[in-house]
């Protein structure tokens, strides 16, 4: 397990081979990402499809830890290889992988990374999409299953407003499901990006963050989709963020209508500056989404 | 029932209005189009809900009726209503169908055309989208049930090649299955256009024709997927427009990478025209699809 010999992979302490997998799946069917006990989640059938291909036990570290219902087209997970198994198995494994796996989840792609590539910590910012369909007639069939059916018109200008109003840094604590776990973790987050636009008969809501807490995502949807009906105006969604506890006002949009669609990271050298610093930030807050 | 009450509505003969319905469908889970006893098709579905909303039997006439498994974003049918019920029921037409329908199937528009509109033989022509994931992880999870996962690789330039040597007016007996109940339908068509292009990972094939005989698109992308995989060259899909009868070679491709996505007709005021040329030339050949 000498990397002397193996120059085009890069490797970590004890020889093992740092893997970044980029991913997409249906949440239809799923209990959300996280592997748990008796349920079909996105981790348990990846971890059980590298488990096989690789003939290790593998535990996958993700970047959007979604819930169930919510798709992804962007997903990113990483996770160390022992280098020989790495240098055996990277050539086929996507391929073999799409064998394994459920068609209602893919790896895209397969790759080694430095060390010190994080799929969690490292991230810069997670994107997310959500899509609703206004139409009288309903959404088209063939997207259903992740475009939310809302039956009421909606005055996307209105909706573009308010999430204008949301942008940037505050404590999003109204917006945010306590953890029970960490009943104190921090809520504060930078909403990079908060955007409303038609694309033909749908209303796409775009969200980006350094991380979010749990449901808010769905929570900032909900609260748009009150002012997107004329319930509230659109400096309303705004006023809530000088609460310090959930708004039980906000109805969390269902989860069929959420994709994560993009997780950006810095260039390979500024990985271990990145990953420290969002650590230091937030490890015991255990908030990264 | 007289026109002269209600100028707006168009009026046909005997107080009936022609209304033109544009539909939607995930084919996935209907036995096609064409309504078909103890089956669930498109056709059935929506003149069961049709007939519960105008409260008359109601019967569809299609621009492109689709096999088993194919999918439409741009289907277009019509039929005569009453005009005293059109009257009643056109405002919440669209919306009413909306709870009616299963969510595989959309009527996104319902309006009053001329009589001379004619869904099948009014049309000047027909678009589908066929549409292959070659990548080694497989489809989109999210777009896998219209989108052919293929294995191996494909040459999409080979493939354009080959298409751009099948446009025109042909007879195209080779890739027409014949039909059993009209073995002497004409099988020339003229294929105004046969276009292959990559969008990211995926190879969609855009065919666009007057009309289509049974089975033809499939069969077009079959003898291109021969092509795209080198098991032939780009030259051998248009030597098949010799033969006079079905080419046993040609592989058809999978029904659910199909879908009609739009039918264009003439302007209103050419309507009658259209309609009598085409049934001219095609009513004895029932080959319209």
């Amino acid at each position: 397990m000498s990397s002397s010999d193996e120059p085009a992979v890069p490797l970590g302490s004890g020889g093992l081979v740092r893997v970044r997998l980029d991913i997409g799946y249906d949440g239809t069917d799923f209990s959300g990402w996280a592997a748990q006990p008796g349920r079909r989640t996105v981790q348990g059938a990846l971890q059980d499809a590298l488990t096989t291909t690789l003939r290790i036990p593998v535990q996958l570290t993700v970047a959007g830890r979604t819930d169930a219902g919510v798709h992804a087209t962007g997903q990113v997970a990483h996770l160390d290889v022992p280098a020989e198994i790495w240098s055996a198995e990277s050539g086929g494994l996507v391929r073999h992988l799409a064998g394994l796996l459920p068609a209602d989840v893919r790896v895209f792609a397969a790759r080694a990374v430095p060390a010190e590539f994080d799929a969690r910590f490292g991230a810069l910012w997670r994107r997310y999409e959500y899509r609703i369909s206004d139409a009288d007639g309903g959404p088209d069939p063939l997207r259903r299953h992740a475009v939310l059916s809302h039956r009421r018109a909606l005055d996307a200008a209105a909706m573009a407003d308010a999430a204008e109003q949301l942008t940037g840094l505050h404590d999003f604590a109204a917006f945010c499901k306590r953890r029970k776990d960490n009943p104190d973790a921090t809520t504060v987050r930078t909403l990079q990006q908060f955007a409303v636009a038609r694309d033909g008969d749908e209303v796409v809501c775009t969200v980006r963050a350094d991380a979010f807490c749990h449901s808010m995502v769905r929570s900032l949807v909900g609260a748009l989709l009150a002012v997107g009906e004329g319930r509230r105006p659109a400096e309303w969604a705004a006023t809530l963020l000088d609460r310090d506890r959930r708004a039980d006002e906000i109805t969390v949009a269902p989860a069929y209508g959420l994709t994560l669609v993009e997780v950006r990271y810095p260039p390979d050298g500024e990985l271990a500056a990145r990953g420290t610093a969002t650590r230091a930030v937030r490890s015991r807050a255990d908030g990264v989404r």
